[in-house]
């Protein structure tokens, strides 16, 4: 289930032009911590024979497991900055881990699907509308296993930045984080925690509130709603604020309006998604899907311009993270989809005893050449037994080979889910095409 | 390439019946030093908030990264032994790690492809034949990416104990441990190592040396061999010892004369594998490239018997391990493969102007929808430019939309390799077939 989930992901980023890469799932401390990730459940590693030695070493020495696919890319564009081709467009899909309290005896290790394109000094800003469709294009090929319809809410860091400061504001990573907690907590708590945190007057904490209610799925309506706010708090919006604030808000204008033109209804602006404590600069993503509020976000991302650097060189850069095997879970559990059966054989070949398994195997093998996925009996016990054990495997067809060598009849085969039998060539036969479509490229 | 690789031996697997699954990469402590394996370089892990109390948790309670994939198959056999049906046939391809001293500032991490069939108290001996003959085939597959010829070479851990045993030796997994290192440093010293630290005389050493000389790619000569050498160092052939190396020999027999039958020529009997330091019980394989002598066993394995056990029950098991990460950096370096093109994209649609660009989109849409990967120019800069960004990017066309919107005449396509231009249309141009191959399903 989770590969043919990968392998169609995979499909469409690479029709859609991005390189896939992989990078070591083991980093240098210090490359892992460089963002002020102290916060984040870090593993670091030792070796069996340093055991009671571990500390020696400062933490931005030792090596580390990466917690996502973000780090790891800005070190790998720096450090072949020279061969590649900029703007570099990459696909990665790869385990993350995060570590947790160690009395719950439990870690977390799960797969993420990312793509990001990295400029070399500059990127267009035409990507920042063109990566979250390439994301909600394949969100939509996955529907084909049960999920729900996905929607990309867009906000931009300098709309709601301009704003804050415009208001009077000035701790604007307080005031992220706390806006961020929106969904979990609530309005009024955020409201208390905005004064109680951020020095926010009433007031101020009123208009972050109500800058955060605001959805649009046009540029217009974007533009109407926000000026209006900025009218009502008193905004000069012929100051350096408001300008800031507006640069965002031409970029979202942008982006919803592209989206609403390419494939309507798959992005909104909705200007309370803060994305509190990463690294972006511009534009940031969530994306939900119908009907399964609780799941939160699927898919998030957004534009970072400081994350890479070499010297006075900058790698401006944006990106989108689907958390795979959360999204995996979800659609095994809720949205209907169903794992695929356990063994990929589409046949399994009886074996009526051990003298004759050469001529079992011939007939496997006559299907394999064919294309079509086959197994033998592992041991020739009685019929029943090993039409149970194709049973068990969920492999609906078993192969009877023609018992009497003297005799050359036919073989035949019985689709065990019907219980039809009919006379059949290992060189000619074929599967129903129902049972044909999961053989080989299904994964268990 | 590598992913290439990947998807090719995941095919033959499952072609042959195997069910994919993946472990977790972090096992428990006590799991990973199960067998003894202290002597591996195994990474443990530890919280960034635990830093500098690592050692107050028992290695046995902490966990580490697995370095193998059977010792992971074992636990997983054991753990869902009630679903499971046996006998399993499991194929998994996935990293593993292994440390290195610190002071080398490096680290292993690299790719494994696993099959192996475990049965649940018991195990036929025909596996110990196939399960050889599917890696065989899987690295025959191989071949159209330049790997040279494989030969798997056979031994058994029985055949070589009842020897030893016969000639009065009984320090078997240090004789075993000796002569693993046979190509690496010779008969002479390897002689010396058996007098100077498996207590034997010089006559056992040079009989041990001549056992481990027998190679032979049939059944006949192979008892034939075996049996002189036995009647030379008068090995008394109605006792106990040749009684358990006559066990090994008949297994051996069977393997070399069936895959003689099935695929002549792949797998040679070669009394000098010993596979030291492993669990294995019976069957021991190492696997060779012609002309690749310095590269060693690209893919070992062998059955063992006791590794996965719940209270009394058993879960034999036999499996072999292809080291991928190796095998590709050889292919690519020695066997004269070459890595794919840098981008998937069989087409860059060139952008004239940023006006124009949902134009371009709309090229790559229309191409993508029929299953041909594009990419879109990232700005709208010099002609020039643009054909020099796909050159870097290695993809072969670049798309000129029609320029004038008045004039409804043709798009056109240049091949940039040959140069070649010619009117198309993206609702119905092909590529050549030779760049077609190498879209969507080739990974950089």
């Amino acid at each position: 289930m989770e590969q043919r989930v990968i392998d169609t992901l995979r499909e469409v980023f690479e029709l859609n032009g991005f390189i896939g890469i992989e990078t070591r799932a083991i980093e240098q401390g210090s490359s892992l911590l460089k963002k002020g990730e102290t916060s984040k459940e870090i593993y670091l590693l030792s070796r069996l024979q340093e055991v009671g030695h571990e500390s020696d070493t400062p933490v931005e020495q030792r090596l580390g497991l990466h917690f996502d696919l973000t780090v790891p890319l800005s070190r790998y564009v720096v450090e072949h900055s020279g061969q590649l081709p900029f703007p570099f467009k990459r696909w990665q899909i790869q385990k993350v881990w995060r570590g947790e309290r160690p009395q719950e005896g439990r870690f977390r290790e799960f797969v993420q699907a990312d793509i990001d394109v990295v400029g070399e000094g500059t990127l267009p800003e035409h990507y920042e509308v063109e990566l979250p469709l390439v994301m909600v294009g394949a969100l939509e090929r996955l529907r084909e296993f049960g999920l729900p319809k996905a929607t990309v809410h867009a906000n931009n860091r300098k709309l709601s930045e301009g704003f804050y400061r415009g208001l009077g504001l000035t701790d604007i990573e307080g005031v992220l984080r706390e806006i961020d907690k929106l969904d979990k907590i609530g309005a009024d708590e955020v409201a208390s925690l905005l004064v109680s945190e951020c020095g926010a007057t009433p007031d101020q904490a009123k208009a972050c509130l109500e800058l955060a209610q605001i959805t649009a799925s046009d540029g217009a309506a974007l533009i109407d709603r926000f000026d209006g706010l900025c009218e009502i708090h008193h905004i000069d919006m012929d100051g350096g604020d408001y300008a800031m604030a507006k640069e965002g808000l031409d970029t979202l204008t942008m982006i919803v309006d592209e989206a609403a033109r390419i494939r309507p209804g798959s992005v909104i602006a909705d200007l309370k998604i803060a994305r509190g404590l990463d690294y972006y600069t511009g534009s940031v993503y969530e994306t939900f899907l119908d009907g399964a509020d609780s799941l939160g976000s699927i898919c998030s991302g957004g534009r970072y311009d400081n994350l890479a650097t070499q010297g006075s060189r900058k790698y401006p850069g944006v990106g989108l993270s689907i958390g795979l095997s959360r999204l995996v879970s979800y659609m095994l559990h809720s949205a209907g989809a169903t794992a695929s059966r356990i063994s990929p054989a589409c046949v399994l070949v009886a074996v009526w005893n051990e003298e004759n398994r050469a001529d079992s195997n011939e007939v496997a093998r006559l299907l394999r050449a064919r294309g079509i996925a086959a197994d033998v009996a592992p041991t020739a016990a009685k019929l029943g037994k090993q039409i149970k054990y194709a049973d068990k495997l969920g492999i609906p067809y078993v192969w009877f080979p023609n018992e009497d060598p003297a005799d050359d009849g036919p073989d035949q085969v019985k689709n065990i889910v019907s219980g039809e039998q009919t006379d059949a060539d290992a060189r000619s036969w074929e599967p129903d095409t129902v049972y044909a479509q999961q053989t080989v490229k299904t994964n268990a």
